[in-house]
């Protein structure tokens, strides 16, 4: 039987989550969607789709066993779950996952290019190249898209062996963003450096067309300033 | 005999669609224009030309028939009131034309290009191309500007047989765009789709101008997914 | 002696247009400045220099006679009135002056380049190229800088015989535009259309870099469709 | 002993400083931090490391003395400390500085490009190009990174003989813009000039490829326009 008080707390986080995304500047309309998951609890919460930002209630939220399968009457799931559910699966340690269309991601997912290093504001949150998957066959599309489009992300993680923990995002060939983190928080903020970094990335090849990554001990002080257990940023 | 309750409901949705350009950032000054039709009344309710949106108010909106003759005394209808008439008359199942000089899509009009279909966000709204009109002859411009403009609209529609409903915008050259709909909110909708999408193509060819559209099974995935009787998209 | 109640009306303008500036995002810190002139009562009302605009009260606007010499006690004027009074003395039937260093006309005062008419957007208000000076000489910015940057926009409109009224700005080289009107908000107006054209201009040619300016007759046809006495747009 | 009134003081200002950058858009989530010398008293405030500027209060500013050693219980110091302490080493005449990721600034420090003066916006505030730093090696990002950061900064000046009383901002290779005053206030505004004219610059380059910086007496002029014993812009 679900615990209505951590499903409830889910809801919560899951729907302010989804309302920080237009307020960041990062969705219009009804484009993009926040879920959690709780793997002990053998749920997801999924924002419901295509569901207008400012009628959106927390008790809309969308709850879905570890396969995406609803548990509670109610509305529809964001058609991406499918994707969100691969996500977890593949990638363990993570328990929120952001879509959205971020004008400046979906330009680079739209050029199929992966976003090179270019600084220390990419090196803070991302440590290395954000990739952009392989464009989805036909047949990927056909079958079962959702679920395909969470699986090229996943290949395209294992094939240039990227930590997910290390690199918390991806651009979908073509199609656009996603990202993740600890909490559907910290996913969206991740979604709000992919964005901006993905900015910079595109000016910066502007300015100096022969401009190159950091280096590698660059890409490293300012990711573990921030990350692992010899991180000093912030307050402990 | 004007149905007047009808028309008073005809004339907030216009009214409304029309503050929702600004609000969206989509006009400045007196720019762009809403009208909605109802074919079975007769009837066709448009903005006033050049009146403020922080004075305009509903009953300002202006009633003409189905030829753009105006109905009751008042303000003067937009002067691009002939171009909404041609694409009435052309496009049957349209109930509602927006037009605007929305920043990027009469970026890509003034390059007199047509929008390629460079991703899902674009495919989810634009089944294809969003064309781009011929230029006006001097002729043209010179007997009935406005009315031509609609004409020519039409003329690149049936050119390349394109369905309008499938397609619900266009960049008039050198202009810039209209766009249309079911509602006017739908119609104020693809018009903030067509800006940003239009954004979208001129930093995807800047970020690798090598780059192709998306392959027509994915155009059709994400469309559909969104359109027609097979659409999944949304609640039901 | 001067008309008291005039005066406080022009100041009142005078405020109100400055302060339009910012709120339209075309001026930050203290960049920017509007005046206005009563030829018959033989004024000039402007903003003072380097007063936040925060801080900022219509009584705090500097009054001075035609040729710039101030008339009350109180703050100073604009360190830019010189260039004002000089617009004013050539171009004999403005009433308000408007300058900032609103974005997107200073890229192209600083690239050195007229702005080209690329559309309808531009033909609306500027009938033709907006003109950018030549460079002032070292011995110009040495001796009178502000009136000879007055001197240089001048000169500018007589060499291309520009009429001033049917294109109602300029662009100053390497420093950014001035524009001009029947009132200070119609100054303004000018302003925020000269910065979306030069914006528009900019990704025109990058989205088509063979682009050609609109033709003559669609110029002549937008321009005189909002001016002069066979105009059409707007409320009579 | 410390004075509490005059640290009071302080925090407040540094605090407010701080928020500046949010509301100016040029600081997302918690990148970017300002501090403020006082010599005389032998201490430097500044923002406390990775706090929320939604959370964050006056009391939470953290003192130090003139080498960055923390004088008072309470939250750890900002990450970019020893930057700051450098500064304030070898630039005996500024009082605050400020470090920020703001989107322009950062794609110039990324391409590793000094930004020309274009234009009058630029030469208001920084007498001459805005220099980029070198890139640090392994040794200086290994060692002590944020205090070499500062060396290098101090570098660029002396190597260059730039005076950073006139030109009071920097970009870091690779990471982003620093900028000094003699107020926190004065600091914060030199960022916010500095990203406009990194914005504009670039887009200047793209309007004309071949355009050169500004001629050294309009520099000259608009620099001492409003800076030094003859000075005529503003009130006095």
């Amino acid at each position: 039987m679900l615990n209505k008080v951590l499903i409830d707390e889910m809801k919560e986080r899951v729907f302010s989550a989804n309302l920080a995304l237009p307020e960041a500047g990062l969705v219009k309309l009804t484009w993009g969607n926040v879920s959690e998951i709780d793997r002990e609890a053998g749920v997801i919460v999924i924002k419901p789709s295509g569901v207008p930002y400012s009628t959106m209630e927390a008790c809309h939220m969308v709850v879905t066993d570890l396969d995406g399968e609803v548990l509670e009457a109610g509305l529809k799931p964001s058609s991406d779950l499918a994707t969100h559910v691969q996500l977890y699966k593949a990638f363990k340690e993570i328990n929120a996952v952001v879509h959205t269309h971020s004008k400046h991601a979906v330009m680079w997912a739209q050029s199929g290019r992966e976003i090179p290093a270019y600084g220390t504001t990419h090196a803070d949150t991302f440590y290395g190249v954000v990739p952009c998957t392989r464009q989805l066959t036909s047949e990927e599309v056909a079958s079962a898209y959702e679920l395909e489009t969470g699986k090229v992300i996943v290949e395209a993680f294992s094939e240039k062996s990227i930590d997910p923990l290390a690199v918390p995002g991806v651009l979908v060939y073509g199609h656009g963003p996603f990202t993740w983190g600890e909490t559907p928080q910290k996913a969206v903020e991740n979604s709000i450096v992919l964005d901006e970094i993905a900015e910079m990335a595109c000016v910066t090849e502007i300015v100096n067309d022969r401009i190159q990554p950091i280096p590698q001990y660059l890409l490293d002080k300012h990711f573990f300033r921030k990350h692992g257990t010899n991180a000093y940023y912030g307050q402990t």
